[in-house]
């Protein structure tokens, strides 16, 4: 698996914009994290939904990725149950929930550092028959 | 709407991070455009899911505040119809398809340079019965 | 559009079981309507998220199938604005918003008869290369 | 808890008229069951994306509605994976993955008799300050 998380964490550049880091990936599963700064903030100072679905979003793509097959999302739904604010340590753990011959679900639960759950994603991915990684790697 | 495009557009913070720029706000309608840059990218180089939902996001926030009171996101669902690539020139259009006491309801559309639908997104904010510019702004 | 119409009105039998009547169907556009009858509520005596669900469901695929061939929905998000009651005469009405190869993307409103909105619905459905009528018809 | 789960399969009507049975509810889950007839088919013969919502959002209902205050639906996400048939046992669990003072959240899965996912479900609930069995139940 090291070779997939090596992979998506040097190439997601938008995640790595972002400053999310992929903690854990295993079969149907991964674990990312994002301490919210100033510029993940939106214009009443909470953390931005873009900011909070991207961290969501990354562990998604890890976890229905984590086959060695690219997925790509056809659809994300996320709901957002409590306002968050700088300094706060977002955890976003992705679990698949389905997975089929074309489509996989997973359900993406995000906290904070209390423990307390900040947002809810399902996300729903189309599967590939192409590999990941690139040939040799 | 000056005032509130300009609040928006300079304390949005992630949006600016991103490279959002707000181009039209009217009572229940924003559109806002961003320049797919290498740090908007996925780890297969296609415009991250993330950065096409920020863009939309923003947009959504722009028209369901564009009445002058905070609303918050509560929920968003996008599905993604079209891989984009890096120089893709995106723009969001929303607009409010339901606006009731507590909740308003807008649909976005992302499209590209070429006027092709990138995304299709749809958010439904809470109405708080606070006014989105401080005092005296 | 007429056959479509008709087999679509004859054979979608939940459809039926709810009441629900296919009004108009045109290329990426199709009007539903249901009467909320005392079978139709939930246990707080509104409208069930389920009849109300099923009426925008049966707008969006007579929508997507307006073109003749085989649509899907492999994704629905609805969000409910207003509190409905029996008697209440609710219109869904379904507008395609994105029509790719693969991917369709409707935009679904529900209104009563006052025209106040009831739900906000966004469905995305996969498009398969097969004929909606038999051979002959 | 038998007085909620009474409550409940007597009082919401529209789950009856589709057949389905509230199987088990604790606190923050539920599970439900609906044999897929005739009555239940879309216009190509499969289960109708309705009747498959109302189950999973009934489970929902029950699960979140198990504290003994309202909660109301007020969005909904459904991501259809496998193709359903007459005869099919369905079955629906839902679990509250967020709760909190205003809002809860339930992930919700449906699968067929052989145990294959056929559904995956994402609810969102407005939790009122009023008691869901009437005085004296």
């Amino acid at each position: 698996m090291e070779p997939i998380k090596s992979f998506l964490q040097k190439n997601d550049r938008f995640a790595q914009t972002a400053g999310i880091e992929l903690l854990d990936i295993r079969e149907g599963y991964a674990k990312a994290r994002m301490t919210l700064r100033r510029e993940h903030l939106n214009s009443v100072a909470s953390g931005h939904g873009g900011a909070i679905f991207t961290l969501a979003d990354f562990a998604f793509a890890a976890a229905v990725n984590s086959h060695g097959t690219i997925s790509v999302a056809i659809n994300a739904n996320v709901s957002f149950i409590q306002a968050t604010a700088e300094g706060d340590v977002l955890t976003a753990e992705a679990r698949e929930t389905a997975l089929h011959t074309k489509l996989a679900v997973c359900a993406v639960t995000v906290t904070d550092q209390t423990g307390a759950i900040v947002a809810s994603f399902q996300g729903t991915a189309y599967r590939k028959n192409r590999n990941l990684l690139p040939d040799g790697a």
